[in-house]
């Protein structure tokens, strides 16, 4: 303690190396800085140290103590009262709020009966010995303690004094942390490689997702890529073995609302494993990066198939913190002579069923429907108690209407104050088993991706792939949390006859848009799989955050606007030149001529 | 060891989770995967063991021995020749080389005089039990040895096949391991936090080398910024305090060659902070994360001004690794009657100066134009030895000639087999005490940034930006190594009135661009610096490669271009409607007509 004060002093005094040669004394949030300490960190054990704190000014109280911050928290500093200290008492009283101060002083208890058990440093103040005044805060759009009061809008237009709150703060270092203690166990327990790969990628056939960038060369375009998938599969073709990336992404989702246009995801590749290995794989890296102050994460994570997911839940991503799954009734009204659900139950896939939330009904409801029998029955399958409401739904299994309302329903009584579901629990999951291909939505005699092309089939599945080709499940993975989707993987296909074939005569695509991940899996292609998690939906998730937006430093708005600096801008016409595009303005577009100035006649 | 082996049976028995539980003994490069070991690692000590390792073929040798290679290295398998083995037998020997392989067998030392002492598992070999071919490696566009003579073009074709080369594999692996003890050392030891900063930004007024990026509005752009510099000043004012990020940063050259439009920068930032102290930090931290088979790195780094670096090499980047260095002749000349001397010496900062190539002339020239004491002088000054090539210029300071001949004429001599640089040194220097602006080369009247508008000026020299703002030193930090710019810096202009008077009187812009930024510091900015390092260029000189495109994994070509998937590619004008922009294709252009249809009569 006494060598680190004395190296403070040597550098006070511009004196440039002692401390770097003794570097391993002063590391920390306060190395090689004008601070001896943060505005967190001083207790009662530094009672009567000399200090310096740097600080924004919180706010002044009764001319007797000025209230300082950082990210680390709050100290309270004492104005001298006495007359030679006059200057001193000028110069502090005068701070205007969120000025930017340097103050040395002296650590003292404060007077018994003074403390502040709520403040971390609460037990201790500062006499201030002298101040420095690095900037003043002339302009603020509004006061401090308002802003959570302003419009979201202003909040955006002004995100650095938004970032200023400490749950901001919070949220940015917990992100960065957990982050840290992820790379630390892909490169340092498990020896994967970080590789950046490009941004600036060849447009997906079709991908009406992916924004564009006109390059210099007229016509030709670059693309921002919503994942490194074709990369990272040929990483894995290159031997790179274990690869892993912090990667930014790109979705154009035009007016969707609470959708980032870039957003980043935990990126992995893995060659010479299996399914069982990457979950093992995720499930340590988050049991080894997960927050301490969120209390310990118990691995391996619950499995669910996902037939078990849409029988039980309705859902493919179910959240597992409350009960009030779905109950099948298929079997009490299979005689059943209530039109509606005879006809419900006569098609493919056709089922009645219900969910029963408990004390949801203020009165027992007479069914006037049901026959008495029908009534007991479904009574007590349902285990439906006297004040229990049951909603029930018939038609196809896959129609998310039950899984919804489950839901809604949950957060309606926790509206009404019943605690269904608790709020610092966090239940991973992982959804297993998925079709490999779904039917196409504008086209149900035709087969799409359920996730993308590139998953493989389940081994005792592969032979299905001829035959029956619906019926074959993906070696596909998802990872839910608290009923969040916030990951999702496969193990892929590595053989390129087995993935021209998917292409080809499964998906109906033209398979010499990906000719160089064909080419390239007939060069030796090891077996590989991976997984991508969304980072920003995960920490949202673990901080508790309702939006996405809480724990980005400096989010697009709802429309994709940066209201901060007004992103994205006009460019001028000259300045779009050497691109080779021009801008056709929507009048233009619908009267229907060409650009520039000859549209009229 | 037992135990890893139990635990290893149990995985290869489709037991899921007994390794998990235990996983303290299964990290590593091999932990999770369906091999016991890497290709790399086998040595005299695992001998009589059983191992799986899975690979690609590298090469068959006399029907007797399969290389296999993966990341790490080779291993020799033996071939069984008894005519039990037969079957494994022919399925060894008919593999394709670069297939993908698991083989299973014990560890035997290699006969005596058949150890390989250059080829670090040399020995041992496996003898082969068991052989999975993963997959069959069918086309290869050129045999991997004769790889090497392939044209550029063909190799970035096929990227992930360069990419299996051992050198590759060792630039992207020693990439990830530098990058990762940087994380290491700014979050952990000295408290950073890794924020990510937008990609898709507002364009900067004039940026002639911004990618523009159409947005759904129309005639609205984002833009891909060339720097985090906005974001990393704004998340200081917004008390984050320290700052890192490993920055993807994009730069539209248009046709200059050997630069890559999005490249990686480590950007950092620091409040309540000096010149010293970010200096010290990067010092600290290349010290840190220098890889060990490189040698220790000293700090302090060098430190030298800019008029000492311009003064002695010419240059502002010098190579400190040899010395050659410039020297002053004027005042041998300052009495000449050579015309041409005399009018060198007679404009602003004009001045003579040479360097002495030791070695650089096979016999001595007798030099006609000189006098006999302007001769003897001249040999004097320069330490000139006979045989010594003199090379003299006239003319101002600031041009790069004599700077730009040294590093020539190093490189001839080298050519020519002198060893002047040691390949394997490393000169770290900071080049200090920039003039803050420079005259515009356009109207050398006005003044333009020497770096950006937002470097403070050197405090004793603040007083000179009202009277001779020419003569203003900037807080600006070069970090030089082995003559490569590799990073800059600065201590920034934290106080709102300093920024508008760069802006507006000095640089005279139009201050209204940078309102948001204005506005921020106006609200309370601390003290603040940073600087950002090129770490593609700084991890090609620490491997010692010619290009940065070797330690990239996926770098475009001289031209932009990505020649395995071929971006950019085109794209329908279907596919830009959303973006409301269309191709301006240059004939049409130079008909002066609009765009679509309408450009004929």
């Amino acid at each position: 303690m006494l060598l680190q004060r004395v190296l403070f002093a040597l550098k006070a005094h511009n004196v440039r190396y002692p401390w770097v040669v003794c570097s391993d004394l002063l590391l920390g949030p306060s190395s090689l800085s004008f601070r001896s300490h943060t505005c967190g960190e001083l207790r009662s054990d530094h009672v009567g140290q000399k200090v310096t704190l740097c600080g924004w000014v919180q706010y002044l109280r009764q001319d007797l103590f000025v209230i300082l911050r950082d990210f680390s928290g709050l100290t309270q500093v004492l104005i001298p009262q006495e007359e030679s200290a006059n200057n001193l008492k000028a110069a502090l009283c005068g701070l205007a709020v969120e000025s930017v101060v340097k103050v040395t002083g002296t650590v003292r208890k404060r007077p018994a009966g003074q403390e502040n058990k709520l403040m971390p440093t609460g037990e201790i103040e500062i006499l201030a010995q002298n101040l420095e005044v690095f900037n003043i805060c002339r302009k603020l759009p509004f006061e401090m303690k308002e802003f959570v009061k302003k419009s979201e809008a202003l909040r955006m237009q002004y995100r650095y004094l938004a970032l200023r709150s400490s749950q901001m703060q919070k949220n940015l270092r917990l992100r960065s942390q957990l982050v840290m203690k992820m790379r630390e166990y892909l490169c340092n327990v498990h020896g994967f490689v970080d590789v950046e790969t490009p941004t600036l990628f060849k447009r997906t056939p079709g991908g009406a997702k992916e924004f564009v960038v006109p390059s210099r060369e007229p016509g030709l375009f670059y693309s921002l890529p919503q994942s490194p998938q074709q990369f990272k599969q040929l990483l894995m073709v290159a031997g790179v073995d274990r690869y892993f990336q912090i990667a930014r992404c790109y979705r154009d989702e035009g007016s969707k609302p609470d959708r980032q246009p870039e957003f980043t995801q935990v990126d992995i590749e893995m060659s010479f494993v299996d399914q069982a290995g990457i979950m093992a794989l995720v499930e340590g890296m988050l049991q080894f990066s997960w927050p301490a102050e969120k209390g310990p994460l118990q691995v391996p994570f619950q499995v669910m198939t996902y037939n078990e997911a849409m029988r039980d839940y309705g859902v493919d991503k179910p959240d597992t913190r409350f009960n009030m799954k779905l109950i099948d009734l298929s079997e009490v009204f299979s005689s059943t002579k209530i039109e509606f659900l005879r006809s419900a139950l006569s098609q493919s896939e056709g089922s009645i069923q219900a969910i029963c939330v408990p004390s949801g009904a203020v009165r027992t409801n007479p069914v006037k429907l049901l026959s008495v029998p029908e009534t007991e029955n479904l009574l007590s399958r349902a285990e439906a108690k006297p004040g229990d409401l049951l909603l029930i739904a018939a038609g196809s299994l896959r129609l998310p209407l039950l899984g919804n309302l489950r839901l809604q329903c949950a957060q309606l009584l926790e509206s009404h104050g019943l605690s269904l579901r608790d709020p610092s629990a966090f239940h991973f999951l992982w959804v297993v088993d998925f079709p490999l291909f779904l039917p196409k939505e504008d086209n149900p005699e035709e087969l799409d991706s359920a996730h993308h092309p590139f998953t493989a089939p389940r081994t005792e599945d592969t032979d299905l792939l001829l035959s029956e080709p619906h019926k074959v499940r993906g070696q596909h993975y998802d990872l839910v949390l608290n009923g969040c989707e916030i990951g999702g993987g496969s193990i892929r296909i590595h053989k390129a006859s087995l993935q021209l074939h998917v292409l080809k005569n499964i998906l109906k695509e033209d398979p010499s848009l990906l000719s160089h991940l064909l080419e390239a899996l007939d060069s030796g292609a090891p077996p590989h799989g991976g997984i991508a998690l969304g980072l920003d939906r995960l920490v949202s998730v673990v901080v508790g955050a309702s939006s996405i937006r809480d724990v980005i430093a400096f989010p697009k708005s709802f429309r994709g606007h940066d209201l901060m600096s007004h992103a994205p801008d006009t460019v001028s016409e000259e300045e779009l030149k050497p691109y080779h595009i021009s801008i056709k303005w929507p009048t233009e577009q619908r009267g229907g001529g060409g650009g520039g100035g000859s549209a009229g006649k």
